[in-house]
């Protein structure tokens, strides 16, 4: 095992994790399938709507006996009964009769346009004026017009939102393929940590901050936590926990301890569990130097630093990505997915060589525009990330922005 | 019961929303609290860190014992033991001396700061060089330094996020009081509609889309769905479910059929369960005029169209605003929690004198900058949805929107 950091760029770590290959596919009912990602290609099966349906209220009509018509010379047509609601429409409309029509009713046969109740009036039993043409296929949604058969309507690999479960709906997709979701164990390990719930906390001691807020983060990008366990800082018991969570979990992340060598540690774990393979040790980032990717069969395999903040931004930056790869993403999520734009409005200085992920927070200038303020704190201070709204990145060969330079603020 | 419909603007409705209270608080374990809204303002009941710690790995020294060190003439100082993570410092460091100290370690007596390991070289087993001064308290994070004893940390009615968990799991809070979640009825009511399950469609009928696509969205907006139900445009019908749902829960969704007549059936069912009193009767807005928002005991009634796309646009512009505040939400939450700027790619006329909600695409433009591409299609399209990334809101009184505009984008 290399004693010394080969750091990686961010841009090779991400390389790295372009290669993820998604999870199988697994069929879920549409109720549970929001958030999820599709597993293959989803093309229409049949048209919608399947019949020509009225988009207004009004009267189904032979658009050609309203040309002309005008407020002063209406054209008459005889009313000929009405289209009822989620019924087949029987009477088929002959030239200058009009039947009524309710919004979502079925065209009847013969006519080929609406004309909107505003624009007619009943004269009597028997017969109606309009005062305005319609133009055939007027305030009619054609079979097939708003989905047609065999249209590709979704591509696989993208996250299921409500108004695409009512598309589904529409097309009486009740089941949809979608991949899998990743189960992750979570250890946390150092000497210093102790559970959340102790009351007292003894000298040179800590709660164990990262198995909670990585556990909510992980959850947030739709994984499933499975093993979470604080573990010693001993080789032998990081080896037996993390043995035992590869017979059922796809990832496997492990926040070191904050003690001298625990990264080491986290290599040695690593390289004493089957089939192990080192593809990342270290990466050209701040905070997060000491970041581990590996694999050990088919499961994946993180070493987060102790340090919350440390962790809680590799997670976000490289953790939750990868999530998302073996859920299916293909490409990079498109950048509004979870950026927006804002002005710095202080300089930021930074080193060239290494990518800086810097806390910031928002809020509207005086002109309205968003601004973007860093926060700044000594390291180790994790009260940053409550007063944080996102992180601006620093690229790595990038030194410094300027005041007002505009920038890509990621929420968190 | 009004016969004609009084129109309110989507500011008048918006202040009726504002006046909803949260429902009351409950406790959760803070593993589950992730998303939840703070029912009470959080204070620090014991500083963090509550002991001074190493925020570097190196020397634990007093720092005037290095004031003058430089590469060419280095300090001596007299090695003096080490601090092992996660205990107490027992040895104080007196004048002269040095203790080895990890990243995270707790600061010995005597000592005022720490020296990065980077700037000092071990000469022997008992003696240190120092290359650099360190001013006092440098690389040391003070008790209470990170937050302090009393300090406000949350405000009643923010949200939960993953890195505010890691911050209440360092003060060892194990529980959080939040509000509690709504547990919302869904109702969708139309002649037409039919159950998704359904394989072959008769003529005139079209699926049940509204119980899938709603209950995503109500979903992802933290709330409960209780019952869950399709129910004919019969009155009684209509009346009975509502008041059986009034039981236990909080808010009663009912998206109308489409059929004439069904938007004053709405009115009618509201009238007809107890103590109820309605409050918008239509809204100036498009699409989703025939909007309804009442009251009955308790209990939140909305009455949202059939139409599927205009009951999805109003769930995302007031139902899923009137959950949040019973789910605790104080102010309107800051715009960029939702929307981003993009640059509008083509014209939008709209209607002076009501509210527009026009969905909208999103690309990258020629320069890199976002571009908003309306998406137009007939009254009643729902692929409209599947092809939209979010919408733009044209305000009541302005009548369109020029090309190269910029507009707010509103993420779904």
């Amino acid at each position: 095992m290399a004693q010394f950091l080969k750091v990686k760029t961010t841009d090779e770590v991400l390389s790295i994790l372009d290669g993820i290959h998604p999870l199988p596919p697994e069929p879920v009912s549409l109720a549970l399938a929001c958030g999820r990602r599709f597993a293959s290609d989803i093309t229409a099966a049949e048209p919608v709507p399947h019949f020509a349906r009225a988009t207004m209220d009004g009267y189904a009509v032979r658009a050609r006996d309203t040309f002309g018509a005008s407020e002063s010379l209406p054209s008459l047509l005889e009313r000929s009964g009405e289209v009822v609601m989620g019924e087949a429409a029987r009477l088929p409309v002959a030239p200058g009769k009009a039947v009524e029509i309710p919004t979502g009713g079925m065209l009847p046969d013969g006519a080929d346009a609406v004309v909107m109740v505003e624009y007619t009036s009943v004269l009597d039993n028997t017969t109606i004026e309009i005062t305005r043409p319609v133009a055939p296929g007027e305030n009619v949604l054609k079979p097939g017009e708003d989905i047609a058969l065999g249209e590709t309507l979704f591509r696989k690999g993208a996250v299921l939102r409500p108004q695409d479960i009512g598309v589904l709906a529409a097309l009486g997709i009740v089941e949809v393929e979608v991949f899998s979701v990743p189960r992750v164990a979570l250890i946390s390990s150092g000497d210093e940590i102790v559970p959340v719930e102790t009351r007292h906390l003894a000298p040179g001691k800590v709660r164990d901050i990262n198995n909670f807020s990585l556990a909510a983060q992980i959850k947030s990008a739709g994984a499933r936590i499975g093993v979470q366990e604080m573990v010693s800082d001993r080789l032998e018991d990081l080896v037996s926990v993390c043995q035992e969570a590869l017979k059922d979990h796809d990832v496997i992340v492990l926040s070191g301890g904050s003690s001298v060598g625990v990264r080491d540690y986290t290599t040695q774990v690593l390289a004493g569990l089957p089939e192990s393979e080192l593809l990342v040790h270290g990466v050209a980032i701040r905070p997060g130097k000491p970041t581990i990717l590996g694999r050990t069969g088919k499961t994946l395999f993180w070493g987060l630093p102790g340090q919350p903040v440390s962790a809680l931004i590799i997670c976000q930056a490289f953790v939750l990505p990868s999530l998302r790869k073996l859920q299916g993403m293909i490409e990079t999520e498109p950048v509004y997915a979870r950026a927006l734009r804002a002005t710095l409005n202080r300089q930021l200085p930074s080193v060239h060589g290494r990518t800086e992920y810097v806390p910031v927070a928002l809020s509207r200038g005086s002109g309205g525009a968003m601004e973007a303020s860093p926060i700044f704190g000594k390291s180790g201070a994790i009260s940053i990330l409550a007063r944080a709204d996102g992180y601006v990145v620093i690229a790595e060969h990038v030194e410094g922005l300027d005041r007002g330079a505009e920038v890509s603020v990621f929420l968190f």
